[in-house]
C-alpha cells in the first residue's frame, strides 16, 4: 500500500466528512461496550476503554475492510475470562490479557506470514455459528446477576449460576431498579425512537439521531446516580478510572504466564481472525468490494499487538459496530482513526461521569447488543438442510455454554473434518447410460437411459483418495457381477478431481483385477490436472486402455471394436 | 453363515488333501516364526507357539479370506514391545500381552458390531508403506545384537542400539557363527534349493521341497547344538518350553493395567486390521474373490480373543504366510485349522529339541523373512507421483525407526488428513468454453475453445464444502472482473458431488452478490443427489436462476434470452 498523496488531499475535501459522523455515531456504541466488555472479561474497566484506541489506529494503517469496527467484542470477553482461569497464581488478570493479546497478535502475524489464512476453513458454519450463539447465550445469562446485583462469579454459565444460587444476596432492589429501566429504556428507544423522529426529521436525520438514543440513556443514569448518591446506597459503579498512563502497563516477560496463555491465545486468535473475516466478507458483499484475508491477518495482528502495547485487550472486529459505522455512512479506514480520537475525546471529558455509571447499566447495554444478534434461523436451515450439521450447530452451542469455549470449539472442529471424512469414504456410485439421441449420460437408476451391452458406463462421485480408494475395486466388481459378460469398463471420470497416491494404487490395482477377467479398463473425461499426475506418475507403463475426451466417444468406440460385435 | 452338510462333505471327498499340504508349508514357517516373533516382542517363546494354535481355528470360523495366514507378526511383535513398556510395575510381560490380545478382540468385536470398519481408511498407502517399511527395519537391525549374541534392550532402534553399543560383550564368536551359518544357509535355499530340485523333479514337487529348506536348516542347527552342548559354551538357547497348560494364564482382571494398554491397544488393533485387510485383498485378487470387512473384523476379533484365553499374543494376518498358504495350494480357510492341528503335534513332538535351538538362529529367521518383504519401489513411485505424499512416506518409516510406532502413526494419520483437507480448500477453477462444433466444454487454457460475450461458463472442480465454501464468491467475483460486461454466470456442476451447509451459506451468497449486480447465476449439470438436498434445504425461496440438464444447453439458451442479443 503505497501512500497516494493525491487521494490523501482529495480525502480532505469530501468523505471526511461522512467517516467524522460515522466515528461519532460508533463512539456512542463503543463507549459502553469497551466498559462492559471487560468487565465481562473481568478486568479493570480503563482495559476495554485503551482497547478502543491505538489498536483502531492499527487496522487503519493495515487492514483492508473500509468499515470494520475493531475493538474488544463480546465472544472474545468471554474467551478471556476462560483463559484468565488458566493463568498461573501471582499473575494479574490484566497482566494475563496482555500476554494473551501480544501472543495473539504475533500468532496472526505468523499466519500472515506463513500463508495460513486457509486455517480459517476450519471452522465451519455450523461450528462458528453455534459456538456464536452459544457465547451470545452465555453472555446474556450471565449478565443476568450484574443486572440484578448479585455478585456471581465462575469463568462458564453453570458456575455463575451456581455461585447465583448460593448468593446471600441475589438481588439488591436498587441495582435492580436502574438495570431493569436502562433495559427496558435501551430496548423501547431501539424500537421506536426512529419511527417518533421520522416525523419531524427527514429520514437520514432520524436514523442518525435515533443511534444517539443509548448516550442518553446513559447520560440520565449517570445523572441520577450522581444526584441521589447511588454509590453510597449500595449500587454497585463503574469507579474512577486510573490517569492515562499506557507506559506503565506492558505485558509482563514471564515465561510460566506466556506458556500458560499459549493454547488459549491459539484458539482466540483463531476466532479473533474467522469472526473477523466473517464480517469483513459481509460487509464487502454489501458495498460489492473484496477483501484480502491476509490483509486482514496483518491488520488484526497489528491491532493486537497495539492493544498488548497499550494496557488494553485482545481485540477482533465487531459485528455490531461494523454494520452500524457502514450504515451511518462511514466510507474509508479513516473512520477507525476518528472513532480512537473521539474515543481519547470522550476518556478525558467523560472520564468524572463514567466514574458514577451504575455496572447494571452496562449488563443492560450488552443484553440489547446481544440480543439484537442472536439468530435463530441457521439452526432451522442447519436442520432442514442435513440433520447431522443441524445437530453439531446445536451441540457446539450447548457446548459453548455448558463446558466452555475450548472444549466447544476442539469437539466442533473434530467432527466437521470426521464429518468430512466419512462422506469422501462412501462415494455415490452410479452405473450410467445414455440419454437417448444425446451425448449424456446419466444415472440408471434417476433416467430412462441405454445401456451396450458388454460394456459398463459408471461414475463414482469423489475423487480417488485414501479415504475410499480401498473400495475402489470392490465398487466395480460388484457392478461387474450383475453383468458377467462385460468386455470393457468405463469409468466417467468428471467428477474426479483428484487422485492421490492411495487412489493410483487402487486404480492400478482395479486395472489388474479386471485385466485377470479379461475386462479392458478405459478412462473418460479426465480432468486436466489429473491427467498431467496420472502421466507425471507414470502410468503409461501398466495402463492398457484408452483414455477419452469425452463418455459418449468412449461408448461408440464399442460398436468399432470388432471382437465386441 | 449356514452350515452346508453337503458342501462339508464335497471337501472331505477333494480340496481337504491340498488344504493338508499347505498346512504343512506353513507350519515349517510358523514354528520358527512363532518363537522368534514372541522373543521380539519381549515375551517367553510359548507365547508365540500358544498364539498359533487356538487363533487359527477362531479365524477359520468367522473370517472371510480362504487363504489368510493368521498367528504371531513381526509389526504387531514390534508394537507389543514397546506397548509393554508402558505396563504399570509388577505386570509380567505376558499378562500384559494377554491384555492387550483381550482388548484388541474386544475392540474389534466392537468396530465390527458399529459398522467401522471404514476406520481402515485412516492409514493411506504412503502412511502403511511407510511404518510398515520403518518396523521392517527396526525389527531387522534390533535382530543384529541376538545374531551376533550381545544382550541388548530397548523398546525402540536408538536404545537397543545405544545398549548394544554400551554392551561389556559385544559378540560371542560361536554365537555368531550359529547365527552366521543359519543366515548363509537360509539365504542360500531361498534362492538355489528351488532350482536345484527343480532338476530332478516336478516344479511343482521342487517348490514344495524348496519350502523344507528352513526346517532342514533348523533341524541341523538343534542337532548340532545338542551334540556339542552348545548351551554350557554360552549359546543362548530357546530353553525348556513349559508344560501345555493354558488355564493357568488368563488376562489378569488389573484394572490398572487394562487402562495402561488401552492406547496401545487401540493403535494395535488398527494395525491389525488394516494390515490383514491389505493382506486379504491382495489374495482376493489373485483369486478373484471379494472379501468382507465386517466379516475380517469378526475373524480377527476372534482370534486375538482365543489368543487372550489360550496363554497367546496378540495376531494378524502375515503378508509371508498367506502367500505361502496361497502358493502351497490352499483351498480354504479349513488349511488353517490343519495348520493349528500340525502346530499342536509339532509342539508335543519337537518340545525336546525346540529346546536346544540357538536364539541366533530365530534371529536368522526373521532376518531373511523381513529381507523378502522390504519394497522400496512404493517409495520411488510415491515420491514420482506426488513429492509431498512420497516425503510423507519417508518421514512415517523414520519416525517409526526412530521415535515408535505411536508416533509414527499419530503423525502420519494427521499429516494425511491434514493434506486433504488443503487440497480441498484450493479447488482448481477453470474458465470454459465450448469445443468448436461439439457439446462439450473444456477449460479456456488448455483447449481451444469458443465464448459467448455476456456469458461465464465455469467449473469449479470441488464438492463445496466448509474447507473451500468461504472462496467461492471471491473465486467467481475475480473471474467476472476480467469481463465486466457479464449478465449471466453458469457454473459447470459435474465436479461437485456434495455441497455441505457451508457450501449451501457460500451459494446462497454468491447468489445475492451477483444479483447485486444484475448477474443471474444458473447451474448446470447439477447430479442427483447434489440436487436433491437443495431442494431439501429449501432453496427455491432464494435460487432465481435455472439448472439445466447439460451444460450446452446453458450456453445456447443465451441466444434465445432477447435482452443479450
Amino acid at each position: 500500500m503505497r501512500f497516494d498523496t493525491e487521494r490523501w488531499r482529495g480525502y480532505w475535501q469530501g468523505a471526511w466528512h461522512d467517516d467524522l459522523v460515522a466515528a461519532f455515531v460508533v463512539s456512542v456504541l463503543l463507549i459502553p461496550q469497551s466498559l462492559a466488555y471487560a468487565l465481562l472479561a473481568g478486568l479493570p474497566p480503563e482495559a476495554g476503554l485503551y482497547a478502543s484506541l491505538l489498536p483502531l489506529v492499527a487496522y487503519a494503517a493495515l487492514g483492508s475492510s473500509p468499515a470494520m469496527g475493531v475493538g474488544p467484542v463480546a465472544v472474545l470477553a468471554l474467551m478471556i475470562s476462560q483463559a484468565i482461569g488458566d493463568a498461573p497464581a501471582g499473575a494479574t488478570p490484566h497482566a494475563a490479557a496482555l500476554v494473551l493479546a501480544a501472543e495473539v497478535g504475533l500468532m496472526l502475524a505468523l499466519a500472515g506470514w506463513l500463508r495460513l489464512d486457509a486455517l480459517a476453513a476450519l471452522l465451519s458454519v455450523p461450528v462458528l455459528h453455534g459456538f456464536e450463539t452459544g457465547a451470545a447465550l452465555s453472555i446474556l445469562l450471565s449478565q443476568l446477576p450484574v443486572l440484578a446485583g448479585a455478585s456471581a462469579h465462575g469463568s462458564n454459565l453453570p458456575q455463575v449460576l451456581q455461585s447465583w444460587i448460593g448468593a446471600q444476596t441475589p438481588w439488591l432492589p436498587l441495582t435492580a431498579l436502574y438495570g431493569g429501566v436502562a433495559l427496558a429504556a435501551l430496548w423501547l428507544s431501539r424500537r421506536h425512537t426512529m419511527r417518533l423522529l421520522a416525523r419531524r426529521l427527514s429520514p437520514r436525520r432520524a436514523a442518525l439521531l435515533a443511534r444517539l438514543a443509548p448516550l442518553v440513556v446513559l447520560m440520565l443514569a449517570m445523572a441520577v446516580a450522581a444526584a441521589t448518591n447511588a454509590g453510597a446506597r449500595g449500587v454497585e459503579l463503574v469507579g474512577a478510572l486510573p490517569e492515562l498512563a499506557w507506559g506503565a502497563v506492558l505485558p509482563p516477560l514471564d515465561p510460566a504466564l506466556w506458556r500458560a496463555m499459549l493454547p488459549n491465545a491459539a484458539l482466540i486468535a483463531l476466532v479473533t481472525f474467522v469472526s473477523s473475516l466473517v464480517v469483513a466478507e459481509s460487509l464487502a458483499r454489501r458495498q460489492g468490494v473484496r477483501i484480502a484475508p491476509r490483509r486482514e491477518l496483518a491488520g488484526l495482528a497489528a491491532a493486537n499487538l497495539a492493544a498488548a502495547v497499550s494496557a488494553g485487550m485482545p481485540v477482533a472486529g465487531s459485528f455490531t459496530r461494523s454494520v452500524v459505522n457502514l450504515d451511518a455512512g462511514a466510507r474509508t479506514r479513516m473512520a477507525g482513526v476518528f472513532t480512537a480520537v473521539l474515543m481519547g475525546v470522550a476518556m478525558w471529558l467523560l472520564a468524572e461521569p463514567l466514574a458514577m455509571l451504575p455496572t447494571a447499566v452496562l449488563a443492560a447495554t450488552i443484553i440489547v447488543a446481544i440480543v439484537a444478534v442472536l439468530d435463530w434461523r441457521p439452526f432451522g436451515a442447519a436442520w432442514r438442510y442435513d440433520r447431522i450439521e443441524g445437530l453439531l450447530m446445536a451441540v457446539v452451542a450447548a457446548l459453548t455454554l455448558l463446558a466452555g469455549v475450548a472444549w466447544a470449539l476442539g469437539v466442533g472442529v473434530a467432527a466437521s473434518i470426521a464429518l468430512l471424512l466419512r462422506r469422501t469414504a462412501r462415494p455415490h456410485v452410479a452405473l450410467i447410460g445414455r440419454v437417448p439421441d444425446t451425448e449424456h449420460y446419466r444415472n440408471v437408476g434417476r433416467h430412462d437411459v441405454q445401456l451396450i451391452p458388454g460394456v459398463v458406463g459408471m461414475r463414482i462421485d469423489e475423487s480417488l483418495l485414501f479415504v475410499n480408494a480401498r473400495q475402489l475395486s470392490d465398487v466395480v466388481l460388484q457392478q461387474l457381477g450383475r453383468y458377467p459378460d462385460t468386455r470393457r469398463v468405463v469409468l466417467l471420470m468428471s467428477p474426479v478431481n483428484r487422485i492421490d497416491f492411495s487412489g493410483l494404487v487402487a486404480l492400478h490395482a482395479l486395472h489388474d483385477a479386471l485385466a485377470a477377467r479379461h475386462v479392458r479398463l478405459d478412462l473418460s473425461e479426465v480432468k486436466g490436472p489429473v491427467l498431467d499426475a496420472l502421466h507425471g506418475g507414470g502410468w503409461t507403463q501398466w495402463f492398457a486402455g484408452r483414455v477419452y475426451l469425452s463418455h459418449h466417444q468412449a461408448m461408440e468406440d464399442v460398436h468399432e471394436a470388432p471382437h465386441l460385435r
